[in-house]
Protein backbone atom coordinates (compact mmCIF):
# COMPACT_ATOMS: atom_id res chain seq x y z
CA UNK A 1 0.00 0.00 0.00
CA UNK A 2 2.64 2.57 0.92
CA UNK A 3 4.81 1.99 -2.12
CA UNK A 4 4.37 4.77 -4.57
CA UNK A 5 4.82 7.51 -1.94
CA UNK A 6 6.72 10.51 -3.08
CA UNK A 7 9.68 11.48 -0.59
CA UNK A 8 8.15 15.13 -0.82
CA UNK A 9 5.16 13.83 1.18
CA UNK A 10 7.09 11.92 3.50
CA UNK A 11 9.17 14.63 4.12
CA UNK A 12 6.15 16.64 5.13
CA UNK A 13 4.95 13.89 7.49
CA UNK A 14 7.15 14.42 10.61
CA UNK A 15 5.49 18.24 10.86
CA UNK A 16 2.33 16.65 10.70
CA UNK A 17 3.40 14.35 13.81
CA UNK A 18 4.58 17.58 15.40
CA UNK A 19 0.99 19.17 14.96
CA UNK A 20 -0.43 16.51 15.90
CA UNK A 21 1.83 15.82 19.01
CA UNK A 22 0.88 19.31 20.43
CA UNK A 23 -3.22 19.01 20.22
CA UNK A 24 -2.86 15.86 21.71
CA UNK A 25 -0.96 17.15 24.15
CA UNK A 26 -3.50 20.19 24.62
CA UNK A 27 -5.72 17.20 25.05
CA UNK A 28 -7.69 17.80 21.50
CA UNK A 29 -9.40 14.77 19.94
CA UNK A 30 -10.72 15.74 16.77
CA UNK A 31 -9.86 18.00 14.24
CA UNK A 32 -10.82 18.69 10.76
CA UNK A 33 -8.91 18.96 7.92
CA UNK A 34 -10.14 22.78 7.39
CA UNK A 35 -8.36 23.57 11.39
CA UNK A 36 -5.47 21.86 10.60
CA UNK A 37 -5.22 23.57 7.48
CA UNK A 38 -5.70 27.12 9.74
CA UNK A 39 -2.72 25.74 12.06
CA UNK A 40 -0.20 24.42 9.37
CA UNK A 41 -0.77 26.80 6.79
CA UNK A 42 -1.25 25.14 4.51
CA UNK A 43 -4.03 24.15 2.14
CA UNK A 44 -7.22 21.75 3.25
CA UNK A 45 -7.19 20.08 0.00
CA UNK A 46 -2.93 19.37 0.37
CA UNK A 47 -3.74 17.76 3.67
CA UNK A 48 -6.12 15.73 2.42
CA UNK A 49 -4.43 14.58 -0.31
CA UNK A 50 -1.19 13.75 1.25
CA UNK A 51 -3.67 11.79 4.75
CA UNK A 52 -5.31 10.00 1.71
CA UNK A 53 -1.28 8.31 0.48
CA UNK A 54 -2.09 6.14 3.29
CA UNK A 55 -6.26 5.41 3.21
CA UNK A 56 -7.23 8.73 4.53
CA UNK A 57 -7.83 8.42 8.27
CA UNK A 58 -10.99 10.88 8.16
CA UNK A 59 -14.27 10.54 8.62
CA UNK A 60 -17.01 12.91 6.58
CA UNK A 61 -18.41 15.19 9.09
CA UNK A 62 -16.53 13.98 12.13
CA UNK A 63 -12.61 15.07 10.27
CA UNK A 64 -9.38 13.17 12.10
CA UNK A 65 -9.07 11.35 15.36
CA UNK A 66 -6.27 12.89 16.74
CA UNK A 67 -4.51 10.03 18.56
CA UNK A 68 -5.40 7.58 16.05
CA UNK A 69 -3.73 10.03 13.10
CA UNK A 70 -0.87 10.78 15.39
CA UNK A 71 0.09 6.63 15.87
CA UNK A 72 -1.13 5.88 12.45
CA UNK A 73 1.95 8.63 11.14
CA UNK A 74 4.00 7.50 13.75
CA UNK A 75 3.73 4.02 12.51
CA UNK A 76 4.48 5.18 8.56
CA UNK A 77 7.70 6.54 9.76
CA UNK A 78 8.55 3.91 11.35
CA UNK A 79 8.34 5.24 14.82
CA UNK A 80 6.74 2.11 15.99
CA UNK A 81 10.22 0.39 16.56
CA UNK A 82 13.05 1.30 18.57
CA UNK A 83 16.70 2.13 16.87
CA UNK A 84 19.95 1.18 18.12
CA UNK A 85 22.02 4.35 17.60
CA UNK A 86 25.95 5.66 17.49
CA UNK A 87 27.25 8.75 18.21
CA UNK A 88 30.72 9.12 15.64
CA UNK A 89 32.29 12.65 17.42
CA UNK A 90 31.93 13.82 21.04
CA UNK A 91 32.33 17.36 19.94
CA UNK A 92 29.66 19.98 21.02
CA UNK A 93 27.29 18.86 18.53
CA UNK A 94 27.59 15.11 19.16
CA UNK A 95 26.44 15.42 23.01
CA UNK A 96 23.87 18.14 21.76
CA UNK A 97 22.50 15.02 19.99
CA UNK A 98 23.48 12.95 22.56
CA UNK A 99 21.63 14.53 24.82
CA UNK A 100 18.81 15.20 23.12
CA UNK A 101 15.65 13.12 24.82
CA UNK A 102 13.17 13.48 22.72
CA UNK A 103 15.51 11.33 20.10
CA UNK A 104 15.28 8.28 23.16
CA UNK A 105 11.11 9.13 23.42
CA UNK A 106 10.89 8.08 19.58
CA UNK A 107 12.66 5.18 20.12
CA UNK A 108 15.97 6.46 19.21
CA UNK A 109 18.43 4.70 21.58
CA UNK A 110 21.50 6.14 22.35
CA UNK A 111 23.96 3.20 22.74
CA UNK A 112 27.51 4.80 23.19
CA UNK A 113 29.59 7.57 21.58
CA UNK A 114 33.26 7.82 19.65
CA UNK A 115 35.72 10.18 19.44
CA UNK A 116 39.63 10.00 19.13
CA UNK A 117 40.11 12.55 21.34
CA UNK A 118 41.36 10.45 24.19
CA UNK A 119 40.68 13.01 26.99
CA UNK A 120 37.15 12.25 26.73
CA UNK A 121 37.12 8.55 26.70
CA UNK A 122 35.44 7.22 29.91
CA UNK A 123 33.10 10.21 29.79
CA UNK A 124 29.80 9.58 30.00
CA UNK A 125 26.78 11.64 27.77
CA UNK A 126 23.53 10.53 30.00
CA UNK A 127 24.01 6.54 30.29
CA UNK A 128 26.10 6.53 26.83
CA UNK A 129 30.17 5.93 27.51
CA UNK A 130 32.45 8.20 24.82
CA UNK A 131 35.17 5.30 23.72
CA UNK A 132 37.85 5.01 21.23
CA UNK A 133 37.29 4.75 17.65
CA UNK A 134 39.30 1.15 17.67
CA UNK A 135 36.23 -0.32 19.73
CA UNK A 136 33.98 1.27 17.11
CA UNK A 137 33.50 -2.10 14.59
CA UNK A 138 33.33 -4.35 17.37
CA UNK A 139 30.88 -1.97 19.16
CA UNK A 140 28.22 -2.56 16.07
CA UNK A 141 28.11 -5.70 16.02
CA UNK A 142 27.46 -6.69 19.65
CA UNK A 143 24.70 -4.29 19.86
CA UNK A 144 23.14 -4.48 17.22
CA UNK A 145 23.24 -0.70 16.29
CA UNK A 146 21.42 0.18 13.17
CA UNK A 147 22.17 4.38 13.18
CA UNK A 148 25.25 6.07 13.04
CA UNK A 149 25.30 9.85 13.67
CA UNK A 150 28.69 11.09 12.22
CA UNK A 151 29.74 14.46 13.82
CA UNK A 152 32.91 14.39 12.59
CA UNK A 153 35.09 16.21 9.88
CA UNK A 154 35.25 15.24 6.19
CA UNK A 155 38.14 13.33 6.77
CA UNK A 156 37.14 11.26 9.34
CA UNK A 157 33.86 10.57 7.89
CA UNK A 158 34.94 9.02 5.16
CA UNK A 159 37.80 6.92 6.87
CA UNK A 160 34.99 5.80 8.94
CA UNK A 161 32.07 4.78 6.73
CA UNK A 162 33.52 2.03 5.55
CA UNK A 163 33.27 0.64 9.04
CA UNK A 164 30.32 1.26 9.52
CA UNK A 165 28.96 -0.38 6.62
CA UNK A 166 31.25 -3.74 6.86
CA UNK A 167 29.55 -4.10 10.71
CA UNK A 168 25.98 -3.62 9.70
CA UNK A 169 24.53 -0.05 10.19
CA UNK A 170 21.51 0.22 8.26
CA UNK A 171 21.65 4.09 8.44
CA UNK A 172 23.91 7.24 8.29
CA UNK A 173 22.72 10.08 10.35
CA UNK A 174 25.73 12.72 8.65
CA UNK A 175 26.28 16.61 9.80
CA UNK A 176 29.99 15.60 7.72
CA UNK A 177 30.43 18.13 5.53
CA UNK A 178 30.74 15.68 2.97
CA UNK A 179 28.38 13.45 0.61
CA UNK A 180 28.95 9.78 1.28
CA UNK A 181 29.56 6.95 -1.06
CA UNK A 182 27.63 4.31 0.54
CA UNK A 183 25.91 0.84 -1.38
CA UNK A 184 22.60 0.38 -1.94
CA UNK A 185 20.03 -0.77 1.01
CA UNK A 186 22.22 1.60 3.45
CA UNK A 187 20.11 4.67 4.12
CA UNK A 188 21.81 8.37 4.70
CA UNK A 189 20.29 11.62 5.68
CA UNK A 190 22.32 14.63 4.99
CA UNK A 191 22.36 17.90 7.72
CA UNK A 192 24.58 19.71 5.83
CA UNK A 193 24.06 22.89 8.06
CA UNK A 194 26.68 25.06 5.71
CA UNK A 195 24.50 24.57 2.84
CA UNK A 196 21.03 25.47 5.22
CA UNK A 197 22.70 28.70 6.48
CA UNK A 198 23.63 29.68 2.71
CA UNK A 199 20.34 29.66 1.71
CA UNK A 200 19.20 31.87 4.34
CA UNK A 201 22.45 34.46 3.20
CA UNK A 202 20.97 34.00 -0.13
CA UNK A 203 17.60 34.94 0.80
CA UNK A 204 18.68 37.76 2.51
CA UNK A 205 20.47 39.22 0.03
CA UNK A 206 17.64 38.64 -2.36
CA UNK A 207 15.09 40.16 -0.07
CA UNK A 208 17.48 43.27 -0.15
CA UNK A 209 17.96 43.57 -3.56
CA UNK A 210 13.98 43.16 -4.13
CA UNK A 211 13.66 46.18 -1.80
CA UNK A 212 16.47 48.67 -3.36
CA UNK A 213 14.64 48.45 -6.69
CA UNK B 1 18.50 38.39 -14.27
CA UNK B 2 18.14 36.06 -10.92
CA UNK B 3 14.51 37.28 -10.43
CA UNK B 4 12.84 33.47 -11.60
CA UNK B 5 15.41 30.98 -9.77
CA UNK B 6 13.82 28.36 -8.01
CA UNK B 7 14.49 27.45 -4.59
CA UNK B 8 15.37 24.07 -5.89
CA UNK B 9 18.15 25.03 -7.78
CA UNK B 10 19.10 27.84 -4.46
CA UNK B 11 19.19 24.99 -2.76
CA UNK B 12 21.62 22.96 -4.89
CA UNK B 13 24.04 25.96 -5.14
CA UNK B 14 25.81 25.29 -1.81
CA UNK B 15 26.51 21.79 -2.76
CA UNK B 16 28.27 23.42 -5.79
CA UNK B 17 30.11 25.58 -3.69
CA UNK B 18 30.87 22.71 -1.78
CA UNK B 19 32.42 20.29 -4.39
CA UNK B 20 34.05 23.80 -6.73
CA UNK B 21 35.62 24.78 -3.32
CA UNK B 22 37.55 21.25 -2.89
CA UNK B 23 38.72 21.52 -6.41
CA UNK B 24 39.76 24.61 -5.40
CA UNK B 25 41.67 23.29 -2.62
CA UNK B 26 42.91 20.36 -4.80
CA UNK B 27 44.68 23.62 -7.12
CA UNK B 28 42.07 22.41 -10.18
CA UNK B 29 41.36 25.40 -12.23
CA UNK B 30 39.08 24.05 -14.64
CA UNK B 31 36.50 21.36 -15.18
CA UNK B 32 34.42 20.30 -17.67
CA UNK B 33 30.60 19.47 -17.11
CA UNK B 34 31.08 15.98 -17.35
CA UNK B 35 33.92 15.60 -14.95
CA UNK B 36 31.63 17.46 -12.20
CA UNK B 37 28.67 15.67 -13.32
CA UNK B 38 30.68 12.50 -12.07
CA UNK B 39 32.22 13.71 -9.44
CA UNK B 40 29.14 15.28 -7.96
CA UNK B 41 26.72 11.96 -9.42
CA UNK B 42 24.30 14.56 -11.14
CA UNK B 43 23.95 14.65 -14.54
CA UNK B 44 25.87 16.87 -16.73
CA UNK B 45 22.28 18.72 -18.13
CA UNK B 46 21.29 19.55 -14.89
CA UNK B 47 24.86 21.23 -14.19
CA UNK B 48 24.59 22.99 -17.68
CA UNK B 49 20.63 23.76 -16.71
CA UNK B 50 21.23 25.08 -13.17
CA UNK B 51 24.47 27.13 -13.94
CA UNK B 52 22.87 28.73 -16.81
CA UNK B 53 20.17 30.23 -14.85
CA UNK B 54 22.87 32.48 -13.63
CA UNK B 55 23.89 32.89 -17.33
CA UNK B 56 26.22 30.20 -17.76
CA UNK B 57 30.16 30.42 -16.77
CA UNK B 58 31.05 27.83 -18.92
CA UNK B 59 32.95 28.32 -22.25
CA UNK B 60 32.71 26.03 -24.97
CA UNK B 61 35.54 23.29 -25.73
CA UNK B 62 36.87 24.70 -22.15
CA UNK B 63 34.79 23.85 -19.59
CA UNK B 64 34.47 26.01 -16.38
CA UNK B 65 36.78 27.93 -14.73
CA UNK B 66 36.60 26.43 -10.96
CA UNK B 67 38.14 29.70 -9.53
CA UNK B 68 35.66 31.87 -11.26
CA UNK B 69 32.83 29.88 -11.14
CA UNK B 70 33.75 29.36 -7.44
CA UNK B 71 33.55 32.97 -6.65
CA UNK B 72 30.56 33.50 -9.18
CA UNK B 73 28.34 31.06 -6.98
CA UNK B 74 29.55 32.54 -4.05
CA UNK B 75 28.02 36.19 -4.62
CA UNK B 76 24.70 34.45 -6.00
CA UNK B 77 24.17 32.92 -2.24
CA UNK B 78 24.70 36.58 -1.23
CA UNK B 79 28.84 35.32 0.42
CA UNK B 80 30.13 38.65 -0.95
CA UNK B 81 28.76 40.41 2.24
CA UNK B 82 29.18 39.59 5.74
CA UNK B 83 26.28 39.33 8.27
CA UNK B 84 26.16 39.83 11.50
CA UNK B 85 25.61 36.88 13.64
CA UNK B 86 23.74 36.52 17.19
CA UNK B 87 22.98 32.97 18.59
CA UNK B 88 20.05 32.31 21.47
CA UNK B 89 20.57 29.08 23.56
CA UNK B 90 24.53 28.73 24.49
CA UNK B 91 23.85 24.69 25.43
CA UNK B 92 25.74 22.03 23.56
CA UNK B 93 24.27 22.86 19.73
CA UNK B 94 24.52 26.48 20.18
CA UNK B 95 28.49 25.80 21.48
CA UNK B 96 28.85 23.32 18.66
CA UNK B 97 27.32 26.25 15.74
CA UNK B 98 29.75 29.20 17.59
CA UNK B 99 32.53 27.50 17.55
CA UNK B 100 32.26 26.52 14.15
CA UNK B 101 34.94 28.78 12.45
CA UNK B 102 33.85 27.88 8.47
CA UNK B 103 30.84 30.11 8.85
CA UNK B 104 33.02 32.78 9.78
CA UNK B 105 35.25 32.18 6.81
CA UNK B 106 32.05 32.70 4.85
CA UNK B 107 31.22 35.94 6.34
CA UNK B 108 28.95 35.39 9.23
CA UNK B 109 30.15 36.72 12.07
CA UNK B 110 29.39 36.07 15.50
CA UNK B 111 29.02 38.62 17.96
CA UNK B 112 27.27 37.72 20.56
CA UNK B 113 25.60 34.51 22.54
CA UNK B 114 22.43 35.06 24.73
CA UNK B 115 21.10 32.44 27.52
CA UNK B 116 18.98 32.47 30.20
CA UNK B 117 21.61 30.53 32.24
CA UNK B 118 22.85 32.94 34.64
CA UNK B 119 25.67 30.40 34.93
CA UNK B 120 27.06 31.01 31.38
CA UNK B 121 26.86 34.81 31.54
CA UNK B 122 30.59 36.13 30.87
CA UNK B 123 31.59 33.16 29.11
CA UNK B 124 32.74 33.24 26.03
CA UNK B 125 32.92 31.09 22.94
CA UNK B 126 35.60 32.49 20.58
CA UNK B 127 35.48 36.02 21.09
CA UNK B 128 31.70 36.21 21.59
CA UNK B 129 30.47 36.50 24.99
CA UNK B 130 27.44 34.75 26.80
CA UNK B 131 24.88 37.42 27.67
CA UNK B 132 21.68 36.97 29.43
CA UNK B 133 18.68 37.73 27.68
CA UNK B 134 17.63 40.75 28.88
CA UNK B 135 20.58 42.44 27.06
CA UNK B 136 18.93 41.41 23.68
CA UNK B 137 16.55 43.86 22.21
CA UNK B 138 19.37 46.58 22.38
CA UNK B 139 22.29 44.42 21.51
CA UNK B 140 20.82 43.65 18.15
CA UNK B 141 20.26 47.56 17.83
CA UNK B 142 23.83 48.43 18.84
CA UNK B 143 25.72 46.35 16.75
CA UNK B 144 23.43 45.79 13.14
CA UNK B 145 22.93 42.05 13.82
CA UNK B 146 21.23 40.25 10.77
CA UNK B 147 21.06 36.97 11.84
CA UNK B 148 19.26 35.34 15.03
CA UNK B 149 20.23 31.77 15.32
CA UNK B 150 17.47 30.25 17.82
CA UNK B 151 19.18 27.09 19.56
CA UNK B 152 16.61 27.05 22.21
CA UNK B 153 13.42 25.21 23.12
CA UNK B 154 10.05 25.83 21.27
CA UNK B 155 8.47 28.23 24.37
CA UNK B 156 11.55 30.04 24.56
CA UNK B 157 11.77 30.79 20.29
CA UNK B 158 8.04 31.73 20.70
CA UNK B 159 8.91 34.08 23.28
CA UNK B 160 11.67 35.80 21.80
CA UNK B 161 10.66 36.01 17.83
CA UNK B 162 8.76 39.33 18.56
CA UNK B 163 11.68 41.18 19.66
CA UNK B 164 14.16 39.72 17.28
CA UNK B 165 11.82 41.24 14.77
CA UNK B 166 11.19 44.29 16.24
CA UNK B 167 14.42 45.25 16.78
CA UNK B 168 15.65 45.02 13.13
CA UNK B 169 16.79 41.10 12.44
CA UNK B 170 16.42 40.40 8.96
CA UNK B 171 16.63 36.29 9.53
CA UNK B 172 16.67 33.63 11.64
CA UNK B 173 18.43 30.49 11.90
CA UNK B 174 15.53 28.10 13.43
CA UNK B 175 16.51 25.15 14.91
CA UNK B 176 13.35 25.07 17.50
CA UNK B 177 11.19 23.00 16.64
CA UNK B 178 8.65 24.81 16.05
CA UNK B 179 7.21 26.73 13.34
CA UNK B 180 7.99 30.30 13.69
CA UNK B 181 5.04 33.70 12.29
CA UNK B 182 7.01 36.47 11.14
CA UNK B 183 6.58 39.65 9.07
CA UNK B 184 6.84 39.26 5.31
CA UNK B 185 10.98 40.46 4.66
CA UNK B 186 12.30 38.60 7.72
CA UNK B 187 13.31 35.04 6.03
CA UNK B 188 13.38 32.15 8.23
CA UNK B 189 15.57 28.76 7.84
CA UNK B 190 14.06 25.62 9.48
CA UNK B 191 16.72 22.84 10.82
CA UNK B 192 14.08 20.58 12.46
CA UNK B 193 16.51 18.00 13.48
CA UNK B 194 13.80 15.65 14.45
CA UNK B 195 11.96 15.83 10.98
CA UNK B 196 15.30 14.60 9.59
CA UNK B 197 15.94 11.55 12.17
CA UNK B 198 11.94 10.52 11.23
CA UNK B 199 12.92 10.39 7.38
CA UNK B 200 15.46 8.18 7.98
CA UNK B 201 13.46 6.17 10.37
CA UNK B 202 11.05 5.96 7.39
CA UNK B 203 13.56 4.76 4.97
CA UNK B 204 14.85 1.93 7.24
CA UNK B 205 11.13 1.09 8.27
CA UNK B 206 10.38 0.54 4.04
CA UNK B 207 14.22 -0.65 3.41
CA UNK B 208 13.37 -3.50 5.73
CA UNK B 209 9.88 -4.00 4.34
CA UNK B 210 11.07 -4.29 0.59
CA UNK B 211 13.57 -7.07 2.05
CA UNK B 212 11.13 -8.62 3.68
CA UNK B 213 8.75 -9.61 0.81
Amino acid sequence: MEKDISQAVISRLPRYLRYLGDLKDQGIERISSQELSELMKVTASQIRQDLNNFGGFGQQGYGYNVDNLYSEIGKILGLDHSYNLIIIGAGNLGKALGNYMNFEKRGFILKGMFDANEALHGQKVRNAEIMPMDRLASFIRENNIDIAVLTIPKTGALEYVDVLVENGIKAIWNFAHVDLNVPQGIEVENVHLSDSLMKLSYNIARSAETKAE
